[in-house]
């Protein structure tokens, strides 16, 4: 959790807990606005961001996606539930290549909330934007009643510029590209079931929740050619192996052996049943690139404190449908499915 | 509740409620994405809408906005959460001026709901973007426990053109605007009080919730100056006129004989203790317009089959601050002041 040092701008003696009237359209609203919101997400367009917002966007392409947030609990080792909405968003902007500017924030906030959380949560996503580089223009905030929702819930939306010519897709997989990850497997998830559970590593292990725009762009800028990216969230690497194997209907191949997943991890994997396959990562992603690209991708991939590995490659094409095979430590193949039910529920 | 005679494409049999599972990103969220969600929100763009997006879009300038909605009970006579969802954002973005394009939609599923109720609420969303004429190009779901949540929560964004170089805000107001609303107040208000409260009327009292941007946008292709535009929703008429007062630094007039308010309406409220100028509105607005282009304006209301009324004007700057005065039927002057508290919660 990060440690902000500024008293919050609601007197909490007078206003503890969110009330309903807090998202009812009038003075209590407005004053949470004025003094909270609209301080802590001003922007260089100098917009009340409750507005509908007009800005300048010099593209003919832009990228568009949308996350809602609902991780229980909202803090957690290495963030919270304000850094990952600003983090899942970019980071979902960047997996179609896009340089993010614009994000909206919409609230929706659990009647009782202890006001002091809500300004927690509102340092964090203005502390997480700045890093990110990324406005925060338009927002909302909702109020449900008690025990109709669960402390706060996040949307964000976000807008990027799309400046390269490339087709970062599934449908631009080839047989032979290198599949590549930036890092380490499973923290994000581990980090929140041991708080979820209580439990006591030697460690702590930290989320891996992180912006991962800078990292592609840069590989853009390299000329890279990229054929397909997929941050790996909920479901894990094997959730995201999946789509894009049936998306381009292809056959993968990925080898144990070449995937990192951390000591402490592996260890807390084994304690809680979970295959690190599946755990939920918020700041990993795997890149199909052409292999003549693969050693530049790794240089870059250093240079920005990653700690990237080839994991696999995209072996052949299926026939009408997609395939994950894993060639485990000792040699053996097995195919990699989906899950089909839900491993982690609340994991982002 | 619009009728859909298109049976739900899950089985209802087997999945009659919404599972946890249908948000943990394995194979039950993937069947609820690809059989129901995705083919509902087909676009020309051919994108699945739960990636980022990439679009093309030829504006120097665009509007973004977003917005939760949180609304109870989800479906009310004249429409329902998936309607409200669409015609709300694309009204945030009608109020830049700016033509909506493109919207996002984050679900927030409570285990539980009826997947019945969730098809119902898809296809409304869809049913309103047709007519709106918005594409939904990219979307998220996410499923809480049960009882952390209250059936379905929405997040819509939006991202317009912005093909005009004026500027709708309230620094724009100027003493002397005529101040303009296209119909009558409190409908939305009372339909959603009516079915909360069980109440029964001799007619049925239908929200107004509808899109305005073909209104907007013809105003604007007639050539008309447009200082300010808001809709009127939670807190109504005389939150938003206050925020305008005080965004611009003016007094307002406005006269009580010119506000339509109809009698079935007007008799709820009496009814249920609500003054109809804080009544919540899903398809009213008012328009701050210089004198000269009154005429005008109205013409093209009318011709969009609204019934626009001239509530009153700007009278003058004020000393640092906004007010806004009205003038009742018996020709009092008083204060309209914003609400402090709360009227209507979870009205939108």
């Amino acid at each position: 959790m990060t440690n902000f040092n500024v008293s919050c701008p609601i007197p909490l003696d007078q206003y503890p807990q969110v009330l309903l009237a807090h998202g009812g359209g009038g003075k209590l609203m407005q004053q949470l606005l004025e003094k909270m919101i609209f301080p802590a997400f001003k922007t260089t367009q100098n917009i009340p961001p409750h507005d509908s917002a007009v800005v300048n966007l010099n593209a003919n392409k832009i990228a568009f996606t949308t996350d809602s947030y609902v991780i229980h609990p909202l803090f957690f080792p290495g963030g919270d539930i304000g850094s990952l909405a600003i983090n899942g968003t970019v980071n979902d902007l960047a997996m179609s290549g896009a340089r993010p500017c614009y994000l909206s924030v919409g609230f929706i906030l659990e009647e009782g909330l202890p006001m002091e959380t809500l300004w927690n949560v509102v340092q964090s996503l203005q502390n997480a934007a700045q890093i990110a580089q990324v406005e925060i223009i338009t927002g909302d905030t909702k109020v449900v009643d008690r025990g109709k929702g669960d402390g706060v819930f996040i949307n964000t939306a976000g807008v990027g510029m799309v400046e390269h010519n490339q087709i970062i897709a599934p449908q631009s997989v080839q047989p032979g590209d290198a599949i590549l990850i930036n890092g380490d497997l499973g923290r994000h998830g581990i980090a929140i079931m041991a708080v979820r559970e209580g439990l006591e590593f030697e460690t702590t292990i930290e989320s891996d929740c992180a912006p991962l725009h800078s990292l592609v762009l840069a590989m853009l800028e390299a000329g890279i050619t990229i054929h397909c990216l997929r941050d790996l969230t909920r479901g894990g690497l094997a959730s995201a192996l999946n789509e894009i194997a049936m998306g381009a209907g292809v056959i993968l191949n990925i080898q144990e052996n070449a995937i990192s997943v951390r000591e402490d991890v592996q260890g807390a994997c084994e304690i809680l049943g979970f295959d690190p396959l599946y755990v939920a990562n918020e700041g990993r992603f795997v890149a199909f690139i052409p292999q003549d690209s693969v050693d530049t991708t790794l240089k870059i991939m250093r240079s920005h404190q990653q700690n990237p590995c080839i994991i696999g490659q995209v072996t052949g094409r299926g026939t009408g449908m997609g395939l994950v095979t894993l060639e485990s430590k000792i040699g053996a193949n097995r195919i990699v499915d989906m899950l089909s039910g839900e491993q982690l529920p609340r994991i982002c």
